[in-house]
């Protein structure tokens, strides 16, 4: 008897398969071919959802930042720690959010050339930084955070700080473990806090 | 009569027509074909310089870094600001550096599948972090910043600073004028004199 799976359920399997691929072979090395076999389909089942590689990383991408910004969508801004969990949910501290990263990397590289997708790229970046800058005003709401900060100039500086942080983890684990990357993150805090 | 050029300025020609290319078509949508018109050679006598186009890049890449490295290296530790020279030289503030970082940001996509390219970025790095600290051991001896800070922790703060900015501002230069760029600067190299 056949497997019965709905169109969305296959595109979330093949997600999956495109983030496994990604470990093992690099962005660069990944193929329609290896992520169909990894996905238990043929090629030409995938190129039914997936025409090309573009648009299988595309949905990767999408499946991953869509993923990512539920979880932060679910952490309360009134919750004491608000700001830094937000920020756990985006480091690279573990196999799967490097991978994020890892996809998200290879989209920017593709970004530089590609109004769509630089567009996509900034609103993205928009949305991040205007749900920091909320847990921000919440923080100095509650006097977690001094209240004399610019929230709109603080939540920058932390987008950036995630960035610089995960883009050197990426690439040198060995000077960027997790619990390294969480120090920095918590004496960042610490100056808010003021 | 033929120009007479040796290898080398050749080279160089064909690194700054790799640029011009990527400003007007992007990474992404930049050819050997449109290289060799913009440099004034054919594609044949490109490809005896270049096999393909990943070839093209990486030389248009280690031109790139190689040139600023150069501009870094001339900048004196022992005189007032230098931080804030190194840190001028690698910001996207002009059009120039920001090319710098859009054939930088497309290099970023390839390594995350290439060890060997994973390393030189990792090397890259650990010099460009290695420079910065050497600025700030220096500051700390003329008392321009606060003598009780870890150097070392302070030279990777400022790698993620520049990163984050400047990943933001070359797909959000609406939000990112060069301004802003050195007032962010300029608060945390403030933070740094304590």
């Amino acid at each position: 008897m056949p497997r019965v799976v709905d169109a969305g359920q296959r595109r979330a399997e093949v997600a999956e398969a495109v983030r496994r691929v990604i470990i093992r072979n690099g962005v660069t090395g990944t193929t329609l071919r290896d992520v169909a076999g990894e996905a238990g389909y043929s090629t030409g089942v995938l190129t039914h959802y997936f025409p090309d590689k573009a648009a299988l990383l595309l949905f990767a991408l999408q499946a991953t930042t869509g993923r990512v910004a539920e979880r932060i969508a679910r952490i309360d801004p009134n919750k004491a720690g608000a700001l830094g969990a937000v920020i756990e949910e985006v480091l690279p501290l573990d196999e799967q959010r490097t991978v994020n990263w890892l996809v998200w990397l290879a989209f920017w590289g593709e970004a530089t050339g590609d109004q769509a997708l630089a567009a996509e790229q900034r609103a993205h970046y928009r949305g991040f930084r205007g749900r920091c800058e909320e847990m921000i005003v919440a923080a100095q709401a509650r006097r977690e955070f001094s209240p004399e900060l610019d929230a709109g100039d603080e939540a920058d500086r932390v987008v950036a700080l995630v960035d610089g942080i995960a883009l050197q983890a990426v690439f040198d684990r060995e000077r960027w473990p997790a619990d390294r990357q969480r120090r920095f993150v918590a004496s960042h805090l610490a100056e808010l806090a003021g």
